[in-house]
């Protein structure tokens, strides 16, 4: 057996906010995502150093939420194996034409009841003039207003049980790198992985299906996650928690809220796991997965949150 | 088509040194690597964050250079493929039982002359009492010792060819991510990857077979290398080059001649490359690839090096 | 009028322990301090960049505690004028002969009950061999042992009158930088130094005299703060608070009981202060001051600790 | 014998440039300065953190070069007695009534040529609506304009004599921290400090009376430092050397020529100097005083520089 490899990246998230003017404001000023383009009831955003057409979409709603995941496969060739092995699992929507900044889509909803898509087609994102970097491996110049994140990170969603999307994700390929259980042994959370990143997506089980819990941007560096969090604050708005450091995935971390209620992550630091049998590391939430410094731990034994 | 995907990781390196004792004890307090074991007249060492049983083999011979550049096969199936295509290369020397921390591996050579293996079965690193982590997805306790790095990250060798190196490089699904051109076109330098990380190992033209340039490792961040290049100075060595920013792969460096006589590099901060079709991006020399702050060219026009 | 400047830094602090040989092994291998040498029940210790004989003074005791601070004078004159000053407060206790690491010193008790020392001539450590740094301005070489702490910052005592204790420094030519308040405008803490650090002792008021809050070394970067708490943690220590910002005085902070029962906080990235007539900025609890980032207020409206 | 303590900082440089709007722009744009108000022919700029009205006043002129150093006095009695100091070394110029951010000042013209002026009484810097920091103890809130230096640190000239100088202003109680000789003995350069920092000042004899080598202004970590570099290339500007580490006094440093053609060095990472009687280090040019890492030797056994 060989593993799939249908999926080579997490392509971008969509989000939906009733207040998308000043969702999209505050994640440019403070947080310096670049916008690409605007459609309808959409702003198409991407981080300075991410190189597709988009890696953020904020599309207006009745209230927040995860509009969709999408994911790029790992070829034109798997693009069509993903959507055999899809078509199999009853889940997959079918084709659409697909979106500003790609081409023909395939969607699916997951067990946890998230919109999700595939495909290979993509613009690559044009530097218009004056915003071209002087290095040729760089999308465009780099973004020095607010945060200035350099890319996408991961997605995190809730789910009303966590083992079967982590077994629909596993036979995506994706990779089950990390776990954490309750004392009594119920699976509470995984972060998965189609790259080399700690996590491209995770996964925490609240009960109920198709939450949404997090999309992350990262920089480059811990210390300037520590500067963002001057910046947010010097912006006037408010760090929800952190900088901390997870336990799980090893990662810097803070937490804010969007005007629109989205709650975003920054984060910096985390390790990169090459071997594709190195998990699952399971953790014990009486083993604080959640904070690798603090001795407050976040769950109750039973894998609840202390606060929601 | 899809991208064959047979390989996941640089594992290790050996390296040749007329001085192991020097070498490993640098290595060791310098550098802060760990021991594993020794056998016959090989010493096996690790970084802290390394989790198989060794990145770096030292073994005693007259001069320094390169052993071997041994690669993790991407599961037991893709080590079957892998072998499959090396046979039809007719540059595959055959199988060998192992060696320590790994079992039996297919040997080749590569066109510019490096003797290199392919495996799958691993031994994972198992840290004795008193080494072991607080946190389960590290392999052992970081290590403070000297410079302390974190994990092996990639190795460089010298060519005739780079082209015909490249070639037999993306055949076995390598990507090219970056390259360095003459200023009259000739190809100088290929940067390529198996992983996320920006290169895996490279080349460079330096019109003779089997030359190794250095194996570089990583620490976690920019911070922790400047801090690094006093280390090395507080131990009394030298520093040969840096801490500077390679333009390529937005690494930043330094290097330094271990005491039997080989480069090593150390890194922090180089870009990572999710896209599999994201490169290649193409240098140069004019361009000064080799450093994204200096006006200071390492290279002449034509390619050559202005210091050997 | 011109300022006294009676005083050029803050030289030693000396701490009682109840288990001396923990807590000086605790200090040595996680946060990296040097011995210089003993003495009777005492151990001599300094960062690597003190360059005075010794800046933490270990004694052992029924209990933890303070118990005395050390001062420089800025000159043999500016002794005698302090001495002087001290005679005609009533608070001055007389000369002893000095101690390992200084010469004869002025002993004084503080209105919050705090033994004090000021003195000129010190003994400059000498690195012995092996210990030289490569620079000559470094007092021995980078120790990269555990933390590794730089310098000796601050210390932070408790008191039952912070205005009378204010007062008192403020007459000995310590400039009074910042202050928190409590919103019935109690004056709770306030923050002087005698140097261009944001702070060289600090006042809490506790309702008690001749409290001990804290000892302070700093580090480098902020990046190196958050590797020490991991190097903490992976010690198999606790953390008890941070990393996190204050917003007094800007430091990035983490503080942790050393097995004696004494807190000690590790700090970097804090501001300088030049200007004489800077302060004070006078914050009230309502403004949570302790906490830059997070809304977490550790103090009550009355100034009052939410956890002692 | 006390130290006199006249002087508690640098508090301004004067730079005259013949490309006044472009100079400004640069410094504005790339390096993050903020414009204070415009008068005349001079444009009056200060860092984000700089408390008074200005800390760097450009003015239009037919070249390059240094028009004034502004000292503060360390109090208003201070200020008479510096002068009464000045007065008697027949270097005093006398009385100005001030300029925009202060008041009366006495001008002197130091030995090497230098324009330099003392005075008290100083306007602080009030950020407008929509400038003011969230925490109270920032002049105004964190600028992340380009690079964003947060203070300025120190101004360095050339003379035909640094021992004249040097003793100078040791008469001044500028303290001498570090000394570069020449390998027979002759002195070459002087840092000098009247606060902790490193240096307020430096000297370096070039042969000449009255020449400017640079000013600097400092980032909050040397990580900041790092990504200034890109930066000022991703802005399409030079660096002229650097980022490296000084051995003298501990500096990661970086060097560009402003578009007027005077020199601007970014700094962090410089040590603090506490003990008045620390120095003076005394560096022959053959122990490579200007750069800690690497082993190429800015200066001839003489003293000159290799390059000018």
């Amino acid at each position: 057996m060989v593993n799939p490899h249908f999926l080579s990246q997490l392509a971008h998230v969509e989000l939906l906010s009733p207040k998308p003017e000043e969702t999209v404001n505050y994640l440019k000023e403070v947080w310096g995502l670049e916008e690409t383009t605007r459609r309808g009831q959409s702003v198409y955003l991407r981080a300075w150093g991410d190189y597709f057409h988009h890696s953020l979409k904020i599309t207006e709603a009745a209230g927040p939420g995860l509009g969709h995941i999408g994911w790029r496969a790992d070829s034109e060739g798997a693009l069509q194996n993903v959507v055999q092995h899809l078509e199999r699992t009853e889940l997959g929507k079918g084709w659409i034409e697909g979106d500003l900044g790609h081409g023909k889509a395939y969607q699916f909803i997951t067990p946890g009841g998230h919109l999700s898509e595939v495909f290979w087609d993509v613009e690559w994102y044009q530097a218009p003039e004056g915003k071209e970097s002087v290095w040729k491996n760089r999308p465009q110049k780099q973004v020095r207003r607010g945060i200035g994140v350099r890319r996408l990170d991961h997605v995190t969603v809730l789910t009303d049980n966590t083992t079967v999307d982590r077994l629909f994700y596993q036979d995506l390929g994706i990779r089950y790198n990390e776990g954490i259980y309750s004392d009594f042994g119920d699976e509470i959370g995984a972060w998965m992985s189609v790259s080399n990143l700690s996590h491209d997506i995770a996964f925490i089980n609240a009960g109920f299906k198709g939450g949404f819990h997090h999309v992350c941007f990262a920089v480059e560096s811990r210390e300037e996650l520590l500067n963002a969090a001057d910046t947010i604050r010097e912006h006037g708005f408010e760090i929800e928690s952190g900088p901390g450091k997870h336990a799980v995935a090893e990662g810097l971390n803070l937490y804010a809220i969007e005007p629109g209620g989205n709650r975003i992550e920054l984060y910096a630091g985390a390790h990169l796991v090459f071997a594709p049998d190195w998990g699952p590391k399971k953790w014990k939430v009486s083993e604080n997965p959640n904070d690798a410094w603090s001795s407050f731990n976040l769950f109750n034994p039973d894998g609840s949150l202390k606060y929601s």
